[in-house]
């Protein structure tokens, strides 16, 4: 998020294409749990929706990482992944949700956050990568 | 395997440099343990070969992640990753296996599966990289 | 670090982007511990500063993994870390750590190795990665 925003603000065109382990930032963060079976709504459990719930990569330590991250980036005027997220909406970002893996998941769009461009394959996703001048799988 | 296979039907060149955690999904799937020393073939015993055995890169449970997101990739037509491995090497994706990995392993051509590329290093791939429109590492 | 030193003695011109998890190689390894308050000194003591201290991506068990690892490296003449760096140094590699990690860890130019790049943001960044022939993010 903060690498797109970066490259919106500097009339960089930006895609983003959100798969598997990435695709929960994307999900409204509400009580309901979305999936259509048990399967599904366990993975949504596991990986309880929305951008503010986001963990770190390494070092969780029961939540205690996110939360020193946290203090540490409000201290020194590091943006929250959701206002760096609203930014990037902002500032003309395009983000593609991954349509297999809303199959998967059992997610529809009503469970997405708005204002996100329509579901697409890795078809559309490689041609985006090789018109790019620059491509980051992260 | 998802991404190299799509780009292989949309008629792309497309080449996989398979290194390091990622090697033991080109290890033939048998009972033979490969490696030639004791520390070799307990991190085969840890990364037990073949590409049906790999894991989840986040929320394994014991196995039971695997077996969900297989049950679910069944009923949404999802590919196995030992078919769209095979469906890659039919759609005529180069799949080079880096040779230092190979060294470290102990592994020797014939643990590999057949119908890959020579062994190649670093150099070959940054080739590929730079001659490449889009480069993902993955 | 491999592929970095290697693209260098290809005569490739190339950057390093150094930014969180992957800070503290840059860090000097030494007893007193970086950071400016608790929480920073904390993030210190569970990166143990230094790259002859990073750990594997998987497999640690309790320091294990990177133990049998660099017994197979040095049997199989591959480069430690530590040295790798060195090389990439010696090359003309260029390093730049990034100025937001070193804010958000607290840390100060001189708790840094020396030879490196004037720290920079990701506007630097996304502008080397647009002109270069291939980025990697690893």
């Amino acid at each position: 998020m903060i690498i797109a925003s970066t490259a919106a603000a500097m009339d960089m065109e930006v895609s983003i294409f959100v798969t598997f382990w990435g695709f929960h930032a994307l999900v409204k963060d509400r009580r309901r749990l979305p999936g259509q079976n048990w399967m599904q709504k366990m993975l949504s459990v596991m990986q309880r929706p929305g951008i503010s719930h986001r963990k770190l990569s390494k070092m969780n330590f029961m939540g205690m990482g996110p939360w020193m991250m946290f203090q540490l980036a409000k201290k020194y005027n590091v943006s929250k992944p959701k206002d760096l997220l609203e930014m990037c909406q902002q500032l003309g970002v395009k983000i593609y949700p991954c349509q297999m893996t809303m199959d998967l998941f059992g997610l529809k769009k009503e469970d997405l956050i708005d204002g996100l461009e329509e579901p697409v394959g890795a078809a559309t996703m490689l041609q985006l990568a090789t018109e790019a001048d620059s491509t980051l799988f992260i």
